[in-house]
């Protein structure tokens, strides 16, 4: 039987590479940026904001849809597609990330881990097989093995952790059969050359239709994140689409597709946006700040979204100061377009052959937050998740 | 010179009315409902919305607005239409109704009223005069008089509100001077027949372009609004549009409808999206309720909304579960549907001569909340506004 997915790379620039990954709900130009629908539901978005945006793919949480509405609820209603009425592709995570970084009590062993929901405290456990059961049952195109995430920087900690992610993703790999989607591997290994060499060479023999780079993100600094990038990447398969979880700052995506990846998923550019901080070429505008009080600009001159085909920076800023709802959403309208936008311009400019070029315009241009500022959100944000959970 | 505003009858029933009110920024097919924007926003909603569901006015709210973002800046900005990029006709209300309900610490006297605001405690003074300079600044196409609102109950106070809402009237007309703005007069007098004709008469011989009903669905029964419009239509001009302030009810519309009432606004249908109470013509539907868990049916079948000809009842209902931000947006842009829809079947009904037969059909099949349970949501709804306030 031909396989539902077909990788196929049009063309490159150093390690970069313009391709086409194509599953049984469309095709995905890549590199791409998948938005985030953590409940069935990308923030504050419809699908046809998702379509007009020129989204390829998106992502949905596989924790959160097993606590609620449960999977077998999406499976009768023939899959996640048919059920959020997104009929492009999809793509959901393994769940690990969500039970280490948001459930309670979890409590990990070698058959799998057992975890409390953030939502009611009730009691869970999810194994590689019921984790397999519960994405086949999601039906998106593509679906992720369960891993363990670990801190980046402990290699102790990573190296034990990554021997039971192989084999989770043995068992996952022997669990799951659904021919229409396509189980990804997951690189494992923190900061440490030598644990994410090891770990693509083992995943590599279990030949997975594509590969994931996960754990990074979470702490490491930007240099340890692109270093670890330039060990990993070159150990993957060059046929095999590769995903970076998790990365979506701007900055970053153009750094790791110049390393090699092909796509990503981030709530950071939804997230930002229900926080007023809108992306531009120029990086991130502030839209509460006083300086918009009256500007009759749109957020940005050259963006074709509604948000800047029809507002003012002086509206948006006076509807998100006046704590209305509609101003998170034509905030992320921007701010979704932006990164369509760039994947497209990244596109191109693999197609021209002057990626070099973009990616030098367009970092020396980009102005990038401050590191403290970014650590000091993530940290208030992770508090803020913890005290709604206590 | 020709006026900007011209109101015409088609059609009678009885005392019910099909006409047409011709604005500035179009012309209004009456009977019509106006949904409530008011801080220059329809909660959850963008202009196209509007558009795509037929809105021929929207309202916005002139004590907010002038407390932030500030008149001033409206106007330079050209007006609420180019401010909030909605160019069909908007009515501003005179901010009486929201000082007496939201600000604190508010004295009238003969001059006007004081009052602080109840975002920041600050101290502001509404009179007549400055009402008209506001509403002029923000730019509507129909602006109201500065009013009193009084408890419809309370005839001694009815009375002496009535005395100087009359020479506040009269203020207002020699204080307003934009030509393509018409200055709409409102009857006051509670339940009190006497009070409501004489109101009428007072305000006929100011000569207003149209006449709005006030003080009324604040606290009387429905049998007593009912009995009221009985009395105080009639005493109005036949030839200038009836506008019943505040008046959003379904069965409401259709009863102020067949009593010669014009058109209506009120936050009802948008506020009870975001409870998760969907309009239907059976009555409200609660989707949070626990049957329609997996029901994959739309939550009107005949209606053209994007909510109803995307969602299923299951997947609104996860999505308001699950405390999702786009739930209140698709349950806004039913109900929205809904009413406009509504306005749609009232007007071609009296069209086709059958609107007799149309009221009693639809009042037959809708059924009324319960009006303890709408009182208690009511009284609900005012203790979190005192809470949130204090």
């Amino acid at each position: 039987m031909q396989s539902a997915f077909v990788y196929s790379i049009q063309q490159t620039e150093g390690a970069a590479r313009l391709s086409t990954f194509t599953t049984p709900h469309g095709t995905i130009a890549m590199p791409a940026f998948a938005p985030v629908g953590t409940q069935a539901n990308v923030k504050t978005l419809e699908p046809r904001d998702l379509t007009a945006a020129g989204c390829g793919l998106i992502l949905a949480n596989t924790y959160h849809l097993y606590l609620r509405p449960g999977h077998r609820l999406v499976e009768t209603f023939g899959g996640l597609h048919t059920f959020m009425g997104w009929h492009g592709p999809i793509l959901t995570d393994s769940g690990g990330f969500q039970v280490f970084s948001l459930a309670h009590q979890r409590q990990i062993d070698e058959q799998g881990v057992t975890f409390r929901s953030h939502i009611d405290g009730s009691r869970h456990r999810f194994t590689p097989e019921l984790v397999m059961e519960i994405e086949q049952a999601l039906g998106p195109d593509i679906a992720m093995v369960l891993d363990e995430c670990a801190n980046p920087l402990d290699y102790v900690y990573n190296q034990q952790a990554l021997a039971r992610t192989h084999r989770w993703a043995e068992r996952c790999k022997i669990a799951h059969s659904r021919p229409d989607q396509a189980l990804f591997g997951i690189v494992q290994g923190g900061i440490f050359p030598d644990l994410r060499q090891s770990s693509a060479a083992f995943l590599r023999q279990l030949d997975f239709p594509g590969y994931a780079i996960g754990g990074l993100a979470v702490g490491e600094t930007k240099t340890q994140m692109y270093a670890t990038l330039d060990e990993t990447c070159p150990a993957l398969p060059t046929e095999k689409p590769r995903y970076l979880m998790g990365v979506g700052a701007p900055e970053d995506i153009v750094e790791a597709v110049y390393r090699g990846i092909d796509f990503f998923d981030c709530v950071l550019p939804t997230r930002l946006a229900r926080n007023g901080a809108l992306l531009t070429p120029d990086g991130r505008l502030n839209i509460r700040n006083a300086q918009y009080a009256a500007d009759p600009r749109p957020v940005q001159e050259d963006c074709a979204c509604y948000t800047c085909r029809t507002f003012s920076r002086a509206y948006l800023r006076h509807l998100y100061r006046a704590g209305e709802i509609s101003a998170l959403r034509l905030g992320t309208l921007h701010n979704l377009q932006f990164m369509q936008d760039l994947m497209g311009q990244i596109r191109q400019a693999l197609a021209n052959g002057h990626f070099g070029e973009f990616r030098a315009a367009f970092l020396a241009r980009y102005q990038i937050s401050d590191q403290s500022v970014r650590h000091e959100q993530r940290a208030r944000y992770q508090a803020s998740l913890q005290a709604r959970a206590t």
